[in-house]
């Protein structure tokens, strides 16, 4: 990012960088955490995860104004500009994520009282695991403006989608076996479509980081077909 | 938008315009086709709004190339700059509004086949009225710049918030009764969701007019307390 003549221009893109970085760090731990409170019942640890949203959201705030600023000031061209709109989209899917963590947290203090969490509470953390690495993969190739590792990334959300067909299946067993599982179970399946939005999102972290280096999009489909946020092909096979 | 010195550059604005209204009509229709299609069985429309979602995610990509590229070529400041930030949040969030019409629409295809759909289904369309009308109040808004319809708008995403709480209850009453209503049930509890959050996408783009025609914000927090895309506070009230 250095070589521009304007020596303030470079500070502004590094304070960019640095505020990604952190919106990255900061929602990593969120999705940790958010599954670690829902499995283990823990109260505290979902509060966390709720009020880091906040902080979050301001540095989304501040990268998106800091952005924009420095488009109306520097009238960046070409590989400058795709910079500045790319980083605009990695904040953007950054908040998101957050957003999705603290719906799981919320659920996590919703349901901490419950004593039976069900077996299908392991295949949600094997989500989460597969979704954490997706996003930790997704914002190394953008740190590292790495197109191989970008698409990589973009090619393993199969897993997940295959992994969230399988929780989906678990639950509404779980549901039919004994209808005072229905209300924790529902909770735990807008979990599992939470998780798997994570893993869109990172996707999408990985698809602009191909826009930023190579001024090209993806191809409009997906691996399976999939571009939107939260496809449901997950239940087609799970109907019984 | 007149006014500008450079008259291929009104030009632009006014295809921007123009594409972004084009959207606006593809989305609502997805949105109401989407949901007849559902309470209707009718697979025919249902694969419709599937196919028109790839005609919006192509004006999306349209839209967005214009104002990348009229920023790097025109350069513009303050208000014109946050037209054009403005115009790619917009169409980011019709885009995503055709996602969620496009889930429901596969749900549909997907329990086309169930004969009984239950009584919870009026839930459902009222619910998708009330997401229709603020979607369309907030491109109304946003056509206009008119920062006082677009607060309205913003105000009003409380009503769907209360309508989903008794659909959430609805159908966790009905899978509770039988279980042969799970599957289906929890297919038509996503696309309540689906319909919550078509609507907080109309909230952002009531956001979006504000921010543009005033350069601030709106306050962090929605009404009660929300900023995300899918708070859960629908399911506190509804366990059982």
């Amino acid at each position: 990012m250095a070589g521009h003549t304007v020596k303030s221009y470079d500070r502004e893109l590094d304070t960019i960088e640095r505020l990604i970085a952190e919106m990255g760090g900061v929602a990593e731990k969120m999705v940790v955490d958010a599954v670690d409170a829902l499995a283990g019942a823990n109260k505290g640890l979902a509060q966390q995860v709720v009020a880091a949203d906040l902080r979050l959201d301001g540095l989304q705030r501040e990268t998106e104004e800091l952005a924009v600023l420095t488009i109306a000031r520097r009238q960046p061209m070409a590989v400058d500009l795709r910079e500045l709109i790319g980083a605009i989209r990695v904040a953007g899917d950054l908040e998101r994520v957050g957003d999705l963590a603290k719906n799981i947290a919320k659920r996590a203090i919703k349901i901490s009282a419950e004593s039976r969490i069900p077996r299908a509470i392991l295949g949600l953390r094997h989500m989460n695991e597969v979704a954490t690495e997706l996003l930790k993969d997704a914002l190394d190739a953008y740190a590292q403006r790495n197109v191989e590792r970008a698409r990589a990334a973009w090619e393993r959300d199969i897993d997940l989608d295959t992994l969230e067909d399988s929780v989906f299946r678990d639950l509404l067993t779980h549901m039919m076996e004994d209808p005072r599982n229905i209300s924790l179970c529902a909770h735990l399946l807008f979990c599992s479509k939470n998780i798997e939005r994570i893993g869109d999102h990172a996707t999408n972290i990985a698809e602009t980081v191909v826009y930023l280096v190579t001024g090209e999009a993806m191809p409009s489909e997906r691996p399976r077909g999939r571009r939107v946020t939260d496809v449901d092909h997950d239940v087609a096979e799970a109907r019984t």
